[in-house]
């Protein structure tokens, strides 16, 4: 089928290369020149404007945002509300808030447009892969999408649905991200122990293969450290600095809005604070307390 | 090769019944009638006493324990000790801690016994799919052990490894189990948030059958909480009840020894401990004080 | 001087007798009738209505609410805008969120009507022995509040003062009470370890005594704790149950925002709403998981 | 009365005076020459020997241990044990491991010393203040101590007490300083937020000035912390690196050992040592994780 695709990013280049590999026609959008002709390299030939991208659509259109989450994905669907008819269809593939496409939803429904939320999973790999999608919305309009939405994933029948109304996709992608966060950490924590442990020596790449087949804490996730630890034994050169992107917060937020204790979840998020924190006041204040109850020697800066 | 396999519980026999098929000689012992004859059921002839599993093994002899952590494993190397011979190998597949493992193997190493810790993950799905196994000891030991080794590994090449001196395999081992728990709470606090947010009504187990495939949190752990969510959605008739073996402890332990911090390891074992506190003095304390300083309402029993 | 205060409460009315035997002249109002007797009984005489209220104060008013956070505010303020006039002083001594105070005064300030935001702790406890406060806003307005404010705080010179401009005395007051329940979580946690020593058989309250001199955890809230053990040692009656008033929850949001990791109080908060979680989703799942992969068994309920 | 003190620093010094003060008879040791001089020059004249110090107490001899809990304990308590006599009381008044304090009694016992164990707090302000003092152990021998410990105590019947038998007053001194860990890190949370909060631009020794009279936060640690802040608002020169003692390590393992959650105090332990290690290798592998699956840039070190 026909989809136009806005954003030709990291993510949206991927994902549209790999309808096309499914032998969908995709039209193609971005603000950015050197994306569009990046692009254009791969096979995607990108429309020069928001309007020549939807006039190049057959009706019922379906548009594909695959931008940042934010202020971008309101300006772009600001832009797009007047080019577009009832019965069109907008997919927001990308990571925004839930309660977002919630507000986007209803709002576009007064137009008859149809919003559908994907979260979207797989990061570079999703182009090989497949990517996994769980999609929020009203049923028709994602039944419309179905042969996009079976080239996008893995196969067919697998990796994806719809799981709820508006914001169910994304909320479940929320999810799905806090969930990663807790299961590196995991990896991560259990890795820096063996590395700590140097009257054993381990290889870590190695234990690292040993654990991918057959134990119990096989995953993608162990594929990929696997992989990083091959190439880079002792991570030199990288910096301890974790960066977070939002979902993270949002699941910690949404947890305790709905009074589920989510710890792991939870202080994953705030290792990362805390990975970026090296000048941290609160132990300043720590070893400065130290000092006034027990005489305790400061480190000095 | 012949193997003694002492031990024919769950994992023990599980284990014999793979050897067996792989094509050994296995030689089984289990102190419990019962377990003997379940094993005699699954085609493993054991022995009546340990002396006759060992009377029945060629020189040298490849002893494997597959018995709970603890005493037992001493008992079991103190009735053994007799009946064993210089270069014969005990191998402990069990959960040992590993600083019992480095104790025992220098003590067996006066008599010429050689002796090998291996970190067996897998669970009941080993029999199938192959165990991943974490080996610590002797190099010439561990290779003396390898057709064994490749029968019990999820295949000749992949799963399994020696990773270091006595000791190493159950460390490893050790740190896998707290890694195992990380992970479980991490999904376990996911599917919690998921499974609270009532206006979507989530189908927990699609959820996870779209996760299963393409998504970053795909994993083995995730492959079985979606087989238990299909059974079983709503968790009915399980108590909030989680126990705990031992292992999560000890890397907890481990990891304050060696001064890294592992905060999502070490709360997801105290979860654990959460899990079965249902009538918290802490919370009763809290809820008290509060009273004492805000006049609010305690909750009555 | 002459003060209005707004909710006769538990803290509206402390904080109303205490302003009465400093010799101030006490205006209260209260929307519940059984509040406004209950003040009469206690010598504070209330206004029938918001309208007699403001009516009997002398210009430039000065406007206490002491009312639950939320709309209640809100709603007070609307009805109270067109009585006020150019140069009255609201104050808002409550647990509002510390942006919703940015926000009304900024809203009251193109009225030319100033307001003040004020962090009270203190408890019940506050009537004998003075309120601690801590005021944000116009520095004018708070110093003609200063007669007020050195009654209410335990002495003219301590336990009181403007620590910033409008949203800064709330905000003070919320990181304040974040810290509140780290300190009562590290204290129940170590009282329940005692407990726990069955072996040693410990006298909590004791315990207690002898910590609330001389030792480095001396404080306010021990010294309650030590009551509380004192009346009912062993917590009989009091259910394990422990509730949340919104301030933890702003502080872990705002630490998360301000990308401080502030482990201590968010867990603190997590514990909290663990102890109402009594049929944890989450709980039930690992125990499902365990069960899946080791063949462990779960309990029942 | 007569007691020997035996360890002459910082804690064992500061102690020695205020019994001296208090009218007691004070034989002091220390093995270092410096320590003894400078005991010397407060009034307290050092033995130059154990022998001499025991040779100089009358029978039954009270000879109080203030040295560095661990291996120093068990080499002073064996070279004392032929210098004692049957009746003779040995206090361990240091931060010893609570099941080394059981063992120690019982050795004792068999010779008819008498082993008290007495957790004390105080710091560097317990020689103006008085200790807090929880001790462990016979009941005869502590009614022996009573002139001693009334003194060293804030007051004769404050700040003191027999909690049990060995190992207690170790016990409840090691859960004691578990607390202290967690109420620090929430003061140090809590103005680690306030300080992040630049809009406001707080006063942190002002704030904390405020909370000392009237608030529920108000606390000797919270005094400390005002102190320090007034001295050092910024905390200037002082590197976020803050040390742990053991008792933290204790209570963790003590909990856990108990089946007590104590994520509180935990996460203050885990802080800790987070704040020592700057070059963690679980965020660099966290870092490294990312750029695997979603191509995230690391930063470079």
């Amino acid at each position: 089928m026909d989809i136009g695709m806005i954003g030709l990013g990291r993510m949206g280049a991927n994902m549209a290369e790999r309808l096309l590999r499914g032998g969908h026609r995709v039209h193609g959008f971005d603000a950015v020149e050197a994306a569009r002709d990046a692009a254009k390299a791969r096979g995607i030939a990108p429309a020069e404007s928001l309007q020549a991208l939807i006039a190049a659509l057959p009706s019922p259109r379906a548009v594909w945002l695959m931008v940042p989450a934010g202020a971008i994905v309101d300006d772009t669907i600001a832009a797009l509300r007047p080019l577009l008819a009832r019965g069109d269809i907008v997919i927001d593939g990308g990571n925004s808030r839930y309660q977002d496409s919630m507000r986007r939803a209803e709002s576009l429904a007064a137009d008859g447009i149809r919003y559908v939320d994907c979260g979207t999973s797989g990061g570079v790999w999703g182009l090989q892969e497949g990517y996994s999608l769980m999609l929020g919305g009203d049923e028709a309009a994602i039944e419309a999408l179905h042969p996009i939405l079976k080239t996008l994933a893995p196969s067919a029948d697998q990796g994806w649905g719809r799981v709820g109304p508006s914001g169910a996709g994304h909320f479940a992608k929320m999810v799905h991200n806090g969930i990663e966060y807790g299961l590196m950490q995991a990896y991560a924590e259990g890795f820096a122990i063996l590395q700590r442990k140097q009257d054993f020596a381990f290889d870590l790449h190695q234990v690292a293969e040993i654990w991918r087949t057959g134990s119990v804490v096989r995953s993608w996730l162990l594929d990929l450290t696997a992989d990083a630890l091959a190439k880079n034994p002792t991570m030199e050169g990288i910096a301890p600095w974790v960066s977070d992107s939002g979902e993270g917060r949002w699941t910690v937020a949404e947890a305790i809005a709905l009074d589920v204790p989510a710890p792991v979840i939870t202080l994953s998020l705030l290792e990362r604070l805390r990975s970026r924190d090296d000048d941290s006041f609160a132990d300043k204040l720590l070893s400065a307390m130290r000092n006034q109850f027990g005489g305790h020697a400061v480190k000095k800066e």
